[in-house]
């Protein structure tokens, strides 16, 4: 039995749904993009992470069950491709955050959400580079609660920031937290949506049944 | 095949340490407990929640996994039993909040962690007291994620707060701030335990199949 196109489609689009939020995010209210070490370096930080270890690895996970006629190799190479491309792009979330904490003596890696995320990052990099097994859905699952727990994060750190050049606190729900607010729970529906396809074993193709079993580099067969 | 004890102590151990720390964190560092509308009072809130939602909602979607010769009826009951705690605990946790919040002209409910915790509390009490089938997994990744993000959020707004009483800000890591962070990455490992439990379906006990598609106080069987 296949996945029901209605619910890969709703996958597909809660996902491009989630990277229009977070861009336009970064883009209307925290002032758009550079790479200077600025706050607009860092603007990218929450675009590249949920577009590479959210959206892209959650359609990642699900390709071994789109409704599509592909042969395995076909399916294969394509799950290679987009984790790759997820890989990539979270390097560069990561340097942005990175490049930004340095440029003005900010301390790395002392919050949650950073714990999480850097724990996520380093199983994703051991999982695609020696191809060992982690757990796709570990991994999916961590980065959705990163996600969230960063999104807060920005929200209190910029809104009830010390510099004052906010007129609304957090808790008077301005525009912008209304917005990255509804991005989280955006988020958290996708998230839900590619594990509940996930969960269904009869969406599973016939001869693909182990698939997610088997490291994507040392298989031979 | 059975669940090994081996996995099932660990569920409950991590489950068991994941109380124990956020008991400590209220305690040493947040000054302890009381019922009074004051800081106090907000300290149960991460107890309960986290004791509810998380560690018992966690044990008692494994139940059905564990290698006891219990009848089903007997874990019905006792799976039951568990939902019932955790739904007073977590609506006693609910109040320790919005108390606190009430007493001290606190609005409610605008940070992202406030949005998916009230989701997760309300589905979770459609689901017991309507009986409706809402996904124990949904509702428990939900409490992980709204977990996550409360502990960063109560920890940026307490070390990072406005009134000066904190010497060394989150970014100093201070005690508090590791053991705090610790707590999250215990309640990770947790979660992950609880899910990679109920991933297997070769740990189904025979004849329990389906029990967790099957609302609990509609089965007549």
């Amino acid at each position: 039995m296949f996945l029901p196109v209605s619910l890969f489609l709703k996958s597909v689009s809660l996902g491009f749904l989630s990277v229009v939020f977070v861009c336009l995010w970064s883009g209307i209210w925290r002032g758009g993009f550079a790479w200077d070490g600025s706050f607009l370096q860092f603007n990218w930080h929450p675009v590249l992470m949920v577009t590479s270890l959210v959206v892209l690895y959650g359609n990642a996970i699900v390709l071994y069950r789109v409704p599509l006629h592909w042969s395995r190799w076909s399916c294969k190479v394509c799950h290679a491709g987009l984790l790759f491309l997820a890989l990539v792009l979270s390097m560069l979330g990561l340097c942005a955050a990175f490049d930004f904490h340095h440029a003005n003596n900010i301390p790395h890696l002392y919050s949650l959400h950073s714990w999480t995320g850097i724990s996520t990052v380093a199983l994703f990099s051991l999982q695609v580079e020696i191809a060992l097994w982690f757990g796709g859905v570990t991994i999916f699952i961590m980065s959705l609660i990163t996600s969230i727990s960063g999104i807060n994060e920005k929200l209190l750190l910029t809104l009830n920031g010390r510099n004052g050049s906010h007129a609304q606190p957090y808790s008077a729900l301005p525009a912008e937290a209304l917005f990255a607010n509804s991005l989280g729970i955006v988020l958290i529906i996708f998230g839900l949506v590619v594990l509940s396809i996930l969960s269904r074993h009869k969406w599973k193709k016939p001869g693909f049944d182990d698939e997610t079993d088997r490291p994507l580099l040392i298989d031979t067969r």
